[in-house]
């Protein structure tokens, strides 16, 4: 599979998706949407990636819609750029909006998503990445929700995950100022989840995920992140606790679960069996709560 | 338009409204809570204003419910006084907390509201302020959630506003021990976005408010401050990617829309067009969910 | 009342909880578990006690479930392991979570507990704190959700609790690579509330309970803590004022909110009257939203 917007690489079972449109900031074009919402589509199916690391080329990661593509009337358009527009496809009656149909994949994706911001991130550029599991920035990295400057509104699903993943009040701030800010801020704002020099990003991020490869079993990992999610979709704790008692019983009882306690008491390495792409147990939540057509 | 108990004076679209009560540390009255509630009606309507400053004056920025005037029975309510709990009204059989009222006002107010903490703010003197977008203290403001210390409940909106501002773990803390803590601690906890000292405080509120006000769509922040309040209350990302598509939809297409990519690609301060009295587009939400007799 | 696996000691209005079987890293069994939970049960119903201070003995202070105990089927339990399976009971046909079990009581608990992590919390030892008031971590405690690396998920309501209490990215990051870290990060990430050299860690606690003793009235304390958790589980802020404007109403009128005012104004220290045993109002929450059968 090869993608003409990115360079993908994979090294044991991390693959780096790499933004590869430098000369233009990586803005985003349909095109580039398409590409990787089918990439994160493609990792769901494949036990050979663990987790996904994203980044850009350049000193851009990805410096936001590409605007010069503008709006465009459906008489105008492309048979190809109508194949997108009906890819992404529509919801209550108008076109759904791109970046919400990637970032949804992402949300959905049962492997761990790393993002490692080497640069501006704006508009889309970083709504994309809220629902990944782990954000880091380099120093020099940048970061704007610019969209009330553009005269439209946050997208990408911004305004579900924005204020649970920063809280109401910086997630208001950033986006009613529009301003952009540097990685700094959003450390402390709590956007990302480390700040490294420019030189060390990749390294970081290598890091995080060789040891999530390393130490933990697969289908734990993808449960434990949906189960996180849903947590936010559920009226009460009670429910946690009962989806948390068919989880328990289900993989205590599995090889996975089996090997975690042996071994741990036998004080070696685990090595865990099961697959993700095969044996992914029911009691796994879907994001279930959805508008009908979609 | 005149008022007792404040000072309000505008600056270019910016309205800094102030607390005028010094001598009784601007402690809050019914009639104070009147007041205040019908000053964000009318900033609503009016679209030369497009951010409200709200501050006091003296060493207090408010200095919690004025306790003085006790609890009194229907009976023994004045005319005036019967007028004011009418004016507030009930709900479910009983009458309506007065700083609930108003906070769910500044809640569905369509422009940013900066509070700016120039001293002590305790009781409603804090809870007031937490619909508000950005959050200013000054270096000697204190604050305290003191409910629990008068025999008493949270109020203003404040169980609902607070734990999704700082967290249920800090929340909880500062409402559970009902201490006073100063602004260091605030800022710490998230319930304020800046520090500043003490004669910097209307220069940090006002810089922020310009910036607002010289680079945004007044509109797009109408719309963008209602959606994300709203995504909080949506049960998954996917209802949240539905409002957004509609609300790309409608301004893509909008005047600003077209000025604030216009712009951009001129590289030109953008010059918005559009009302947010007149022109507030139709996927705007408003708080929908309510209890059948508010 | 005597237990077997904690000390439980008095002092004024506190209760003082420690974990006691340091020989084997106060590791949690079902026994263990039982006993913690009716514990709460009786706190609750006593009104002597005002706060539960939860810590360790030794140099953990509960360092996971004692996995030698294995996952055993029904055939092979003691009479006695029976009874203690269906004491805690089962939910949509599975035994429950014992942790969520006793998580839930501490979330219903009428009484602010504080925790104090001694040492190493790891597992159900984290997950069983999250409902708790008031996290405090000695200098060397250390936590870790490490559900992933042992082949499982998380439990004990941690998929509810843990994205409330510090944001679904930290909660993401720390169950995802399931890794140990010390106190400094759990400050960060605001698992808990402070950290303090290991020899001030009682003191800390002492002095958080004490304040909470002298200064509040229970009942406020009760009703406050219920009414914030709930605040999470009400789809706006109208519902919430509708809360408030209930307990405004009680508690206004109740001897403990006449105190609350009377000593105020005569500025002395308030001497609140009422009982959380027997005075609990009705406008105070219990955590309604359940699945059917529990």
């Amino acid at each position: 599979m090869t993608y003409t917007h990115f360079d993908v690489a994979d090294s044991g079972k991390i693959r780096t998706v790499t933004f590869n449109r430098p000369e233009k900031r990586n803005t985003f074009t349909m095109e580039m949407c398409l590409e990787l919402g089918r990439l994160f589509d493609r990792v769901d199916a494949d036990d050979d990636v663990r987790v996904v690391i994203l980044t850009g080329s350049g000193p851009a990661f990805c410096a936001g819609a590409e605007l010069s593509e503008g709006f465009i009337s459906d008489a105008e358009l492309t048979e190809e750029q109508r194949a997108m527009v009906a890819e992404v496809g529509t919801v209550d009656g108008v076109s759904r909006d791109p970046g919400g149909w990637l970032a949804l994949k992402i949300a959905r994706s049962t492997k761990p998503v790393i993002v490692a911001f080497n640069g501006a991130a704006v508009g889309i550029g970083v709504t994309m990445s809220l629902p990944a599991d782990i954000r880091i920035a380099a120093e020099s990295a940048r970061f704007g929700f610019v969209f009330t400057r553009r005269g439209i509104v946050p997208e990408a699903g911004s305004t579900w995950f924005l204020p649970r993943l920063v809280g109401i009040s910086q997630a208001v701030e950033w986006v009613v100022t529009g301003r952009v800010f540097g990685a700094e801020e959003a450390l402390r704002g709590r956007l990302v989840n480390y700040v490294v020099p420019d030189d060390q990003l990749l390294t970081k991020a290598r890091e995080l995920a060789t040891e999530i490869v390393e130490s933990t079993s697969a289908v734990s990992v993808a449960a434990a992140r949906r189960m996180l999610w849903h947590g936010l979709e559920l009226p009460s704790p009670w429910y946690g606790h009962a989806a948390e008692s068919h989880g328990m019983f289900a993989m205590g009882a599995s090889p996975d679960g089996r090997e975690g306690v042996a071994s741990f008491l036998e004080k070696r390495p685990a090595e865990f069996p099961m697959s993700v792409a095969d044996e992914l147990p029911g009691f796994v939540p879907d994001w279930p709560a959805r508008p009908a057509d979609l």
